[in-house]
């Protein structure tokens, strides 16, 4: 009898999911931990849910076993149209005709530089690289070439990216990466004034999210007053006002977030939505930095890639042209406004904050998320119909615009199923 | 009558390459500098040379401006089986039908993670990210929280990314980003043992490259003592011995490049040839080094794109069984003893140096390389034939599967004609 017939009671695997469990011990063996990063089933995956996808179209995707998840992750937020959107794949398909990776850029690099320029009010230039903390990491470095000083402040608990002066688990981090990193709360205008103070003219930039979207916590609009302070403070002491908007760029906006909160930054950062899943990113600037980004060496061996290029050309202009972002704003809406009537259904009241296009939903009055992981890991079991949903616990999600109605009902009455099921525990 | 047309005498560009000359006019609006990073003119690609690529197949690329070019630079290393090689884009194409980002990893990753372990000898386990910098980064780190140590010893001059900790240029990098990192001199197995006494009990790892690679310089291969010292130091101080094997990995050998040499390393990082143009990155290590690993949080939001692993997957397969490296280390010494031969014909001594796949060739005997730099951007010129080569300056080059004697033998004809007008003058 095979080992995967006989698998222990412990086995976090359901028996519906073999595949699952055989490839989680080959992984097991050659890659640290099994699965690393922000998809680990540590970091975020809970132990019964999914842990590999094999194919995905639209809204939904399937495992190794065949599971079909209506998806609320988006890969973690670079779905914005949907999973193998047609014309994007077809952009991408007529450029890789003609190659990918050169010795050169391609023209593909300036049209999407003067793309974002023109759609970003503030922008003057734009450079492009793959990742979102290569550009986060890069844009601190700018500010401290800018300014000729050392200090970046930014908020507790955001997230910038892995890289070691934004780690927020300390593996591999020494002192020195973090000595010149200084955290404030969000909202809180006058603790950051007073590190203006205690750093008096040491301050090269601060880091902001356009609203605050923390892990396990309610998401937060800036109060105005906040906002309003950063931005006269930033502007009278010559410190760089970096906006990170990668979690949300271009599918709150295609403009940009920064607009919609009163943001007046000198430099801000894409990634997620703008290749629809192809690796591209990328930061704005205005033209007092040119010279600065001019002189922190920016490459990577992919980083003029054409068919990342090309997918966020073809995505940004089906965001502006079906103005996908209001779509995405009711669709989120839809879908909070009906698990806070389920939630109310079953004695289980559920609280959404955050915008509409990537909301967070738990359950109120718990701290310890444990229904919340109750009901979201049980809609991950698939029905009699084979169908589940994939909310997860404690990061915020996504929608995308292969959201239909139907896709958000049928979503609707997956957590019906699983709050019902809750609820009687 | 038209810009273009119109072109001052000073303008850097050829008559011929009026779409270039506008691209890059429309890119430095927009852009800082107009092209950044090692693809940029200030860095690498000489004023008169081509600026952006258009399309490529095999061996040969064009420009925005129709010339072709035999190229030598194989997209800065990642094209070793050629552009667009038919095996690598079914196997991409074939994934793609299924999905590239997903919310999770894909059997794609287990499979990777394998096929690594199974080639390289000293590797227990592999992870997999987008760019080499994000591999070197993250293996210093390793090393950092392995050991508890903060030093870092690299090698002057050696490449390992654009990250603070290792930058080569000075832009946007603060005194405490290099505080704990410590240059000694290639082959100087004395430095390096004065650097251990010097920091003793501190040093968490050294960094080397299988063999010398400097920029403007020979290529140098390790001397034993070098390796046998370093490996020895390291075994008995605890230091973890990272070998960055971007460079030329899986092109100058299947099994990695330091068993050539003899190193003993604890990481290895590997990018370039690994993907065959598609963006894709892999630090392999021991045992030993596991739990460290798991604890450094490595993540991105690409990081497990299916599309890159599989093009991973399909080119190491092809090296293997085709014995792709013996064919580039062939295929290198004809283009070398070729372009010799012509140095002796044309009285403009020639000298190679460092392995047939990616060797560096340099007219001998000067140390401003301006006959060099003179031949080379007379080859990027296309002649009658409207067919030139991409010889770089001052940067090894590298050469691939697509290159067939007939291409070898073309190139040297246009090297030929570009040294026979460098020696008239």
């Amino acid at each position: 009898m095979s080992a995967l017939l006989e698998a222990p009671a412990a086995s976090p695997f359901p028996s519906t999911a073999p595949h699952t469990a055989a490839l989680f011990a080959r992984a097991d063996a050659v890659i640290p931990g099994g699965i690393y990063g922000h998809v680990s089933p540590a970091a975020a995956v809970p132990l019964a849910g999914p842990y590999y996808a094999a194919r995905a179209e639209g809204a939904r995707y399937w495992d190794v076993d065949g599971r079909s998840f209506i998806d609320f992750m988006c890969a973690y937020g670079p779905i914005v149209l949907g999973y193998r959107h047609p014309e994007v794949e077809a952009a991408v398909d007529e450029q890789r005709a003609r190659g990918d990776a050169f010795n050169h850029p391609t023209e593909r690099s300036v049209e999407l530089a003067e793309r974002l320029v023109a759609l970003i009010d503030f922008a003057d230039w734009a450079v492009m690289a793959k990742n979102g903390g290569d550009m986060t990491t890069w844009a601190i470095r700018v500010a401290r070439e800018h300014t000729k000083r050392p200090k970046i402040l930014k908020i507790k608990g955001a997230y910038h990216g892995v890289d070691p002066w934004c780690a927020q688990s300390p593996g591999g981090v020494i002192a020195s990466d973090v000595a010149h990193v200084h955290d404030f709360p969000w909202n809180d205008p006058q603790a950051f004034l007073d590190l203006t103070r205690q750093h008096a003219g040491q301050v090269a930039g601060v880091i902001v999210t356009p609203y605050h979207h923390p892990v396990f916590a309610d998401q937060a609009e800036p109060d105005p007053t906040f906002v309003a302070t950063l931005n006269e403070a930033c502007q009278r002491e010559g410190i760089v006002l970096i906006v990170d908007d990668i979690r949300s760029g271009f599918r709150l906006d295609v403009h940009g977030s920064h607009g919609r909160f009163g943001w007046q930054p000198d430099l801000a950062c894409y990634c997620k939505a703008l290749g629809n899943g192809y690796p591209v990113s990328a930061t704005v600037g205005t033209s007092a930095l040119r010279v600065a980004a001019s002189k922190v060496f920016l490459t990577g061996s992919y980083w003029n890639g054409a068919a990342g290029l090309t997918a966020a050309l073809k995505t940004l202009e089906i965001l502006e042209r079906d103005d996908v972002p209001a779509q995405l704003e009711q669709t989120g809406r839809r879908l909070c406004e009906g698990l806070q009537t389920l939630g109310k259904k079953h004695s289980i009241p559920l609280k959404a904050s955050g915008p509409g296009c990537a909301p967070f939903v738990r359950v109120a009055n718990e701290t310890h998320f444990r229904r919340q992981q109750a009901w979201t890991v049980r809609a991950m079991q698939p029905g009699a119909d084979n169908l589940a949903a994939f909310f997860h616990p404690h990061h915020n999600w996504f929608v995308c615009a292969a959201h239909t109605n139907a896709e958000i009902d049928c979503a609707l009455a997956i957590a019906d199923r699983a709050l019902a099921e809750v609820a009687q525990r």
